[in-house]
């Protein structure tokens, strides 16, 4: 028996019909070489003989004495939390994202551990997929990406490979780099500190901190993003659409133009989002603000490698490639600028108030008529070496995260090996025919690269 | 724009994330003879051309002056109603059923319409299958039965024929014998002649109903049902179980005994639950009750085809297999006896009580301590000549019901041409590996035959 940490009440409480709180990872595999052709049902014979259950994905949700509390489940149903499912003809990647995106609408049983292990046969090319499913409450994203890398190797001589929820324990290490909201909202609800039963309290508290820091103009002026379709209630249905990249050709660009890669890659998720909303008509005047976790490196600090979350202009506004992808360049390098002059308390308190509208609406649900930023572009690292799970070759990990109310979209990329993976999720009724943002990030590499004549 | 009924309401208010309030319908296909192998997918081709939706299909929640509506969705995304889908290796009956438990568990997007089309591939022997999913509050079980039988045809060699969301329109009778708890529920919703707003007044004159009737000893000595498994608290997924009989075995047994085909059906549903509950060492002493739905035909009447609910005792108690039998024909015999003697309204009313238990229940969430009855089994007349859409023939039909509080099990048969379909829907927490029930309703049988030296 465990008591459920403040976070973890949050992820239960923030959850509703219409928006559900499980993170998803997508990983798509080769059959090995020498593979029979039904590899995939072997394979999911294989794992239904693990019945043994390591903890965190042996808890479910009880209450003690009025308190939620993680316990032991007795009666764990395997064949509940491990799917072996299939594609439909022609099993191409199209039918494996619309797959998903179902799966990701569906709420998960909140009598049973928090967990979904789905193995999908049926593609295309001797491949197969995975889809891991974890409410965050269970285990935050970061752990979850820990925990799926734990999972695989990089020997593709190695077999015998547990899944993971028969993982040998360890220690598990919660990376430091924990990102975007989450961090922000533990901050409120720890600053507090009660519990979340006073939910009132805290919005409270965001509310008096933001009304305090509006006095401030310098502040104002450094915080506030347009209206847009983006920034509406949100339904329960979710679109994923997912693409990977060359690292080599997202960098060739880099070196044309002397940015970062991340610079590239959110100048690809500001073309995206210039091209959908105004072939929807829907473009605001002022440019869309995203917020984005960066690393903030200080070439005199010792830790090296803290992560901040700025909000940055994408530059929706400018029709020039070459001029949005410098403005995000400025923007960005500004952004770390500001944070290389405060002390790390600084850049909490920072943080906090830039987060604290979306905090504020996420606890009261009531609308604050002030938005700090319309979108949320994160990049997690991932893997540097080719991976294998039972020799079979990981081709390529998409992370599937989380639609909000007034944060449809949320766009997350994973590097890994020699690739840049995107993956979108977003709210299907609010943003039709998502996929489509898939054309705009290749027309946003594709116009840089002829500008730059690549 | 079109108000909810109280009825509809009714469902809408029932449903929890435990308690989904969707019912569905399993058909399964076998390829018209000179079909290709991917006849399924083109099949899936033709079908996304339907982008025509009719009523009620096209209708989806909104609300308007605080009053719930239904009205015409002007941007319905056909691919989220409309799935294709497929089995995994080595697809056979076993799979569909896996399959069909999780999808009966996932709740509906209730920004859209409530109904989704699944065609699934990937069946041995040149088989395919329908999942039809349609809310409560959208058509009723039984118009949603005329519906699917609308869709089909005895003609082998027609062709063309749209699926059920592009049917001509038409005027959409409701079949007289809408079953078991609705109605009864309905009518305890419309004595108040309130809306949904005052559930609690409407509980407020069950319970009131229910303890005058007890003081009348006659009628406490017919209804109380034991404390059993069955009527406990749900969980939100479900295991769904099916199988098919051919009428003709259950004929000779029912000539053998001089009993109804019903009879023998509720017998050899008595038997699954006995050894089930035996198996789990859960069998109450006194017999288990099961409401049902039977025809109540007078000879003199003219309508000739009433449907009337009855309770009657299972006999779970009694170790011998033609004992339990012919038991369960007394007193199904008894309770229509019991209705002969009444009139129109006199039925009403005393259906009503028999109800007014799990009425209470379903409307306060309280549990009364007393149960009228543990199951629901009920008879749904099907279609009696072979049936085909686009030229395959349907092979069997299996209807799939909803599981609610304190009523984890239901037990739904349908007649078609000359079979008898069992379809189970459990809660899978409550009543773990509910498939072996299907062995249950073998055995149930087979000691009848034996007896009989069949």
């Amino acid at each position: 028996m465990k008591p459920l940490s403040p976070t973890d009440q949050l992820f239960l409480w923030l959850e509703k019909r219409q928006q559900p709180m499980h993170v998803g990872g997508l990983q798509l595999f080769s059959f090995p070489d020498d593979a029979p052709d039904d590899y995939v049902a072997q394979l999911a014979e294989q794992l239904r003989q693990h019945s043994h259950v390591t903890p965190p994905f042996d808890r479910r949700l009880d209450t003690r004495l009025a308190q939620p509390v993680w316990v032991h489940d007795e009666h764990l149903d395997l064949e509940h939390h491990f799917r072996f499912e299939a594609l439909p003809t022609p099993g191409r990647i199209r039918e494996l994202l619309t797959f998903i995106s179902a799966e990701h609408s569906h709420l998960m049983d909140r009598e049973r551990p928090l967990w979904e292990f789905h193995l999908i046969e049926g593609l295309q090319d001797r491949q197969f997929a995975l889809y891991i499913k974890v409410h965050h409450a269970l285990v935050d994203g970061m752990s979850a990406m820990c925990l799926i890398r734990r999972m695989l190797s990089t020997d593709p001589g190695q077999r015998n490979m547990p899944p993971i929820w028969d993982l040998p324990q360890s220690a598990h290490h919660r990376e430091p780099q924990e990102s975007t909201l989450w961090r922000t909202l533990r901050y409120w609800v720890g600053e507090s500190g009660k519990q979340l039963g006073t939910v009132p309290a805290v919005a409270r508290e965001i509310l008096r901190s933001v009304n305090e820091a509006r006095k401030n103009p310098v502040y104002d002026s450094i915080f506030h993003a347009p209206r847009s379709v983006l920034n509406q209630k949100i339904t329960g249905s979710r679109r994923f659409a997912a693409q990977s990249y060359r690292m080599a050709r997202i960098r060739r660009v880099c070196h044309a133009y002397s940015t970062t890669v991340n610079d590239v890659v959110m100048a690809m998720c500001a073309t995206a989002l210039r091209v959908y909303l105004m072939n929807r008509d829907a473009l605001p005047e002022k440019p869309l603000v995203a917020m984005v976790p960066v690393s903030l490196r200080h070439d005199d600090s010792a830790e090296g490698n803290q992560v901040g979350i700025i909000l940055a202009s994408l530059g929706t506004d400018l029709a020039d490639p070459v001029q949005r992808l410098m403005h995000i360049h400025r923007e960005v390098q500004q952004a770390k600028d500001r944070y290389a002059q405060m002390s790390s308390e600084e850049i909490i308190n920072y943080t906090a108030l830039m987060m604290a509208p979306a905090a504020f609406h996420l606890l009261t649900g009531m609308a604050p008529n002030w938005q700090t930023f319309n979108v949320v572009i994160s990049n997690v690292p991932g893997p540097k070496e080719p991976q294998y799970w039972n020799g079979a070759k990981l081709e390529g990990m998409y992370p599937v995260s989380i639609a909000m109310d007034r944060l449809a979209l949320n766009m997350t990329l994973t590097s890994y090996h020699d690739q840049v993976e995107f993956g979108l999720i977003g709210c299907r009724r609010t943003l039709p025919s998502l996929q489509r943002m898939l054309d705009g990030l290749e027309q946003g590499l594709e116009e840089l690269e002829q500008a730059a004549g690549l």
